[in-house]
């Protein structure tokens, strides 16, 4: 049991950014709304990209670079971007340090001012068109699918590690397409993959749906999204994809040469996950001893600990965690035999344990003497005995086990947490107790904007597939033909 | 042949631009300094990332995140860094941009200046000692061994694609130990890493060294060093590997307490290469008929190419084509068909020659009716025909025969470029012709100064295992016991 830990149901907040820093994930730094990125939270992250990056590729999709730097005027160019995006960012208006007249310190120098002023990308669709405009000429240059991972930079005044930062990490997609049909297929499709990413890597269910207009993405003609509960009941938007049509091919001027000779303006599309997705990690499976992580994303999936007395029990010992780690090797299992005698085994369980380190053997020389070891899973804090013959086997399938385990978990969760109301007074009382309202609404941005004024839910998402039924919208009771997810949100 | 395509020995710099541009490897952006790096270009660097990111763990260092900005006052700590790095460098003044006054456009909002000036970070440092402070307590914390990839910028005034650009990638290695020797060992033990990767993988000869007080990296006590020879008989800085002594424990404050129960400051070291490797390469092996490729480094190690008449010879090839690539496959080789019909073959050949994929076979009706293959090899340009059998045993040793050539053709060139150099009249007309010239150096910063004033010559490094012998400075007539390497460069 971790010690000194607050626990989810006293202050679930606090929880969460204490967690961060003590199973090692990311501190803040001395920068304001930036954090460090601990080597353990990187792990975790370098294991999302990986399999991200091939799933991408697998779609036929490349990566690539764009500069970190976009000149203002092109956020001028697209209407609604401009209002979504050049407003709390990091402006570079000088290239130079000059000592300070006073002698104290350096100073911008005056001499060195931009002309055109920079912005650090907070995404990165209008330098990137204004890249596509230089390679597309005709349909044969078409489809064009890139990424970039890449860092970017909102100017957030109120941040949480990896949930809302200044700067963070993120992968963005920009494709470029001769169809309408095509370029929304396309971004259907990664949805698909960001949903598939969260559900079977991540342990994570997710909701795949529609964003309504008030919540679309800047420039978009539609965002789709998956989205995610916590177990506080709050919802994280996971990942979005976006329909963005031909708004940013006729803001930069980027027109193909179709099959039929015509010129026509490029369809788009931008989709993009982030370090966001280590705080929905963290919230939906961790609890009050710490860190829970799925067995696919655990950097370390099984830590051997030995327990002796004398050096004959160790050299045993030894042998044996020798043929244990070849044995999980071979399954291409992570394995780490910790027999530092700094500190000491009940230390070491802690630790582990507040890691998230999916499974603990224990090779304790008492068990082995009947041929016994003492096997604990995180999940859900069992600890058993098991015969040393077949232990690898036994493990493999154990990892496998604590996977389904969290989804199911997960997933109970949401759905006792998700239920339909239908009146505005069961709504102000509902929401309070977090989870997902699926209600009817009149479709209408006023009433979803004065829906969340009262309560500060938002529409989640219209999820795909909804079942139609009549109904009226709970605020305005105007007819409606379909529930939404309503919640509160991260 | 390339067409209209410019000869090294006409103007190499002019053909190295238009190299990078044809090949589909980078282009300039709108940002002034700032490249694009396209995918094909961008897939060589994901080659060279993921290789020595594990050469890089092998050693065992972890990857970790630290932030893109870094606060002013953070580089007037470390008095000859920010002589060294806070001079050219993006400065980001505000946080918001607001209507213009006039209506007109976007304007950065004065009422958003930050309090301090941020800098977009042009090496990692002090940020990195920052919070290492935090990090560190005593020896039981020591050593760490961070890595991070990672953009960062300079404000060159005169960029090259890859080889100086304002915003570029990187790797940066920083380390923090206990005592001088082990941080020197981890100093040159990185450097080596990069001088194996650079021969092994690149097939680039490097000389490993030391390099002069003038040449060190602005806080270091020692920069260690890899120097290639380009073709043109330029020398490339390729990676560097510094020993920082406690410079930056001392600006920031990071003391630990030792085994004896003292508090002494850290001992740091700090290493990186950068997407500069991507010119080295393209300036080693390629040649006037585009861009050469180590197989290892290859995103496309073999092309087949189907040529027919009758829709009868096409199946036939592509049956082949199927079973030839099912088998280079199982061998790890990348392979791809290129049976698109809306290129003609001569169209094709040109593209991938130029884009240097190492091996090209052409699957022609005729040649197979006589059970044969033509085999392109790249590296040389040498065609011959080989049997269907046993040709994928056959590319598989060419391939590493190819990388081998490349390599010694490197080296050769290396050889013969290089020349003792005695005297300074000598030393004047020799510079004009490229290469690394060996000489007598008295030590001085003022002689190397003077030197590089009058001839644009550097003193690249001081290599390591560098013979012992008498003689006279070439400039001065002083003592000297050891030769250097004096060459121009990029």
């Amino acid at each position: 049991m971790a010690k000194d830990f607050v626990k989810r149901e006293e202050n679930y907040s606090e929880w969460y950014n204490e967690l961060v820093v003590r199973a090692d994930l990311a501190e803040n730094s001395s920068v304001r709304g930036c954090m460090v990125i601990k080597p353990y939270g990187y792990a975790i992250w370098e294991k999302m990209q990986h399999t991200l990056d091939a799933m991408f590729k697998q779609t036929g999709v490349q990566n690539a670079y764009f500069p970190l730097f976009i000149p203002k005027s092109f956020f001028e160019k697209e209407a609604e971007h401009v209002e979504g995006f050049a407003k709390e960012c990091a402006i570079v208006t000088h290239h130079r340090l000059a000592k300070s007249p006073d002698g104290k310190g350096l100073v911008p120098d005056p001499e060195a001012r931009l002309e055109e002023e920079l912005i650090v990308r907070p995404t990165s669709e209008t330098i990137i068109w204004d890249t596509y405009r230089k390679w597309i000429k005709s349909y044969r240059d078409l489809p064009i699918l890139c990424n970039q991972w890449a860092n970017v930079v909102r100017w957030e005044m109120r941040t949480r590690m990896f949930l809302r930062t200044a700067e963070f990490l993120w992968q963005e997609g920009h494709t470029a397409h001769e169809t309408s049909q095509e370029a929304e297929e396309e971004t259907i499709k990664m949805m698909h993959v960001y949903a598939d990413f969260a559900e079977k890597y991540m342990a994570m269910p997710v909701v795949r749906g529609v964003k309504t207009a008030n919540e679309r993405f800047a420039g978009a003609v539609d965002t789709y999204c998956i989205e995610a509960m916590m177990q506080d009941g709050k919802a994280l938007q996971a990942g979005t994809s976006h329909f963005l049509g031909q708004n940013f091919a006729k803001a930069f001027d980027v027109k193909f040469l179709s099959k039929d000779n015509k010129l026509e303006y490029v369809w788009a599309t931008s989709w993009g996950v982030s370090t966001r997705l280590m705080g929905a990690l963290i919230m939906t499976h961790s609890d009050d001893n710490g860190l829970v992580l799925p067995p696919m994303l655990a950097p370390l999936q099984v830590v051997l600990i030995p327990i002796y007395k004398t050096d004959e029990e160790k050299q045993m010992i030894d042998e044996l965690a020798t043929k244990i780690q070849q044995e999980l090797k071979s399954k291409d299992i992570t394995v780490k035999y910790d027999d530092d005698n700094k500190t000491k085994p009940g230390w070491k369980f802690n630790e582990y344990e507040f890691k998230g380190v999916p499974v603990r053997l224990t090779l304790g020389a008492r068990d082995l003497k009947e041929d016994k070891i003492e096997v604990f899973r995180r999940d859900t804090c069992e600890k058993l005995l098991h015969q040393t013959e077949g232990i690898c086997e036994y493990i493999e399938q154990l990892l496998k086990d604590i996977q389904d385990n969290l989804f199911k978990k997960a997933l109970t969760l949401r759905e006792q947490k998700t239920r339909k109301v239908d009146t505005w007074e069961e709504f102000k009382t509902e929401i309070e107790k977090g989870g997902f309202l699926l209600c009817h609404w009149d479709g209408t941005t006023e009433t979803e904007l004065k829906i969340k004024e009262e309560t500060k839910a938002t529409i989640r998402c219209i999820p795909l597939d909804n079942p139609q039924e009549e109904g009226k919208c709970i605020y305005t009771g105007k007819p409606s033909r379909q529930r939404v997810i309503f919640a509160r949100n991260y």
